[in-house]
């Protein structure tokens, strides 16, 4: 039977243990462990861990009533349950014992681990030390393999979709609550083949847009107020990140039309900065660069992108100070943004992936304002 | 000005603190979060913090891109931001300082904090120790008060609408995709005035519903499927949580007749055994003892119920073993089950308030299968 690409990532990353000097690798309900394993779960507030030693074969550890699940859903052979009266803890502790750890185990743990379940693996490996799992996850995950880049160019066709049908609506949008439109854009996405967002759409109206994570609230949208609109979907598991700053009719104004113009050069420089080889730094500062020479320097209060992939938010980070040189196979948001505190913000963004010819863009919709 | 909501459950978490001899409380985005500040985000990659010393002011951390978001959303006075090229983990270190804690503090963090938060706070306290932030503030939050109690009853209002409308649909729901039929409840309780979902809708059909934790997928309902539907939506950032299990059309058979009653006579035992003084493993005990007598004991094979409140899983848990005497103000599930492998399962599921007169049900649907 041919490997299926969840073993093959599980024994990359056994691998990458060894090279690491660490002994073990626990995931809780996490992205690395549908990455890993193929089964995918919310975090919650049962023991579930997947088990995964430097040397030997992985093991779940679930409560019995995931059992059939995580059967069907991984490839993984050795699933140890408890029972929902039993003492979790105590079966973490049966199924470590099991694994032949050293007697002070180097054990990483999933970044998003919840506290009351690395608190109970100090207590039953009190001689361990503990690391992020991201140090071995990361560098896999960070190069997308061809079919994580199929689902990604799918998802960001159905953004792509979704934005064109915004436009469309011109004037109709007035009078529409943030709320409303914010489900109007989620109805397109699903239209559009998504299964569900990416993240809490936002939609930012005049002076709220100048709230980089403001979501969407009561709000009426007018005429002449810029409008920001940042949203996703997902296809296969793998997410779509847009932003677009529009207005639905009326006039903006000067100072919108200059601060409109100002990003958008700005996201064009960054993408045009994107090569192998380049740091995610250089990419920032293009972007920054042409905001700080236009005055407004300060008003650009974000990194210029983050990378995506299972997670929306991950590796790489396209931000000052990262000297991380991009790779064949990343993908990454480049999106700056102006805040005008009161006023209004406007943001552009586009996904990216790093090609042997520079770069291609995840997103192929119109980047004006004009509906 | 009169003191907040927020402002106040602080102020009872601080003498908690004391009361605990803990020296601090960190929260990173969370429902304690919510709860103690007024502050609503998700957990993500930057470091947010809500530090609440035992003595004097709390503080909040934030990226400075939060700032406007936090300063209008909380009652806290004292926010320290961070912007984003640079060190948090610098940063976080200066606000700890500047808090004045004891050289060796005992720090309670979110039950729910990220490993890479917990890391760098035990990276810059490395005399601390550490513990769970739910050791203080959960005996603040399992009594609900009556703004909470409002929410929750509309919450579970609107449940009931959507699966009022979801029997309606009767025959009309056999060649429907699970999917398709789960589209259908979160639109129903959208129309209900609900907000998004309290989890992801569980629609489990013929054998799919013996699987407790299963979705929904692309299996089409048939006629004579017993289904499980598991479902909820928020009110006011408070959810509901329902479960029926019905049958659109046909005839389910003998065997799933007779599981279905024990399953309605195992939750109604439960439902009548809650009133104040008794134990949350009473309560279990009661819907135990009906399905054990009936032959299916190995096949509930979960817990009676879990608390429900900002969040949906949350003390008390209904358990066998939890001996914590049930008070009033107290809500919970009550969600007996049972789950025949390959073949089908049954759930059925209300909310319950502790009341002085013993117990009221949030949820007042048919719990029959017919539909």
């Amino acid at each position: 039977m041919a490997i299926t690409p969840f073993e093959r990532r599980t024994r990359d990353a056994q691998a990458a243990l060894a090279d690491a000097e660490a002994d073990a690798l626990v995931c809780f309900p996490s992205r690395n462990l549908f990455y890993l394993s193929g089964f995918d779960e919310a975090p919650g507030e049962r023991h579930l861990f997947y088990l995964v030693p430097a040397d030997g074969d992985p093991v779940f550890l679930v409560p019995d009533l995931y059992e059939t699940q995580v059967r069907s859903a991984s490839w993984v052979d050795e699933v140890r349950t408890w029972a929902d009266d039993a003492d979790p803890v105590a079966a973490t502790a049966d199924a470590l014992d099991a694994m032949d750890l050293p007697s002070a185990p180097h054990v990483l743990v999933d970044d998003t681990m919840w506290a009351r379940f690395t608190h109970d693996l100090r207590a039953v490996l009190p001689e361990a030390t503990f690391g992020l799992a991201s140090d071995v996850v990361a560098p896999l995950r960070v190069r997308k393999d061809d079919a994580e880049l199929d689902a990604l160019r799918r998802a960001g066709v159905a953004a792509d979709e979704a934005v064109d049908a915004v436009r469309e609506l011109g004037a109709d949008a007035v009078g529409m609550t943030e709320t409303e439109l914010a489900a109007r854009i989620e109805t397109y996405l699903a239209e559009a083949g998504g299964a569900g967002v990416s993240f809490e759409t936002i939609v930012g109206s005049g002076p709220n847009g100048a709230m980089p994570h403001h979501h969407h609230g009561d709000r009426e949208i007018t005429a002449g107020d810029p409008v920001v609109l940042d949203f996703g979907t997902r296809v296969d598991g793998y997410p779509s990140d847009q932003t677009r700053t529009l207005v639905f009719d009326g006039d903006p104004g000067e100072r919108f039309r200059e601060v409109h113009e100002v990003v958008r050069e700005a996201q064009a420089a960054a993408v045009d900065a994107v090569e192998p080889g380049v740091t995610a730094a250089s990419v920032d500062r293009a972007a920054r660069e042409v905001i700080d020479e236009a005055g407004y320097g300060d008003a650009f209060v974000h990194r210029t992108g983050h990378g995506v992939g299972l997670d929306v938010h991950e590796d790489p980070y396209i931000v000052a100070g990262n000297d991380t040189e991009l790779e064949l196979g990343m993908v990454f948001s480049v999106e700056p943004g102006v805040y005008l505190d009161g006023e209004f913000g406007v943001r552009i963004e586009d996904l990216v992936v790093v090609t042997e010819n520079g770069r291609e863009r995840l997103n192929d919709t119109d980047r004006g304002w004009e509906c």
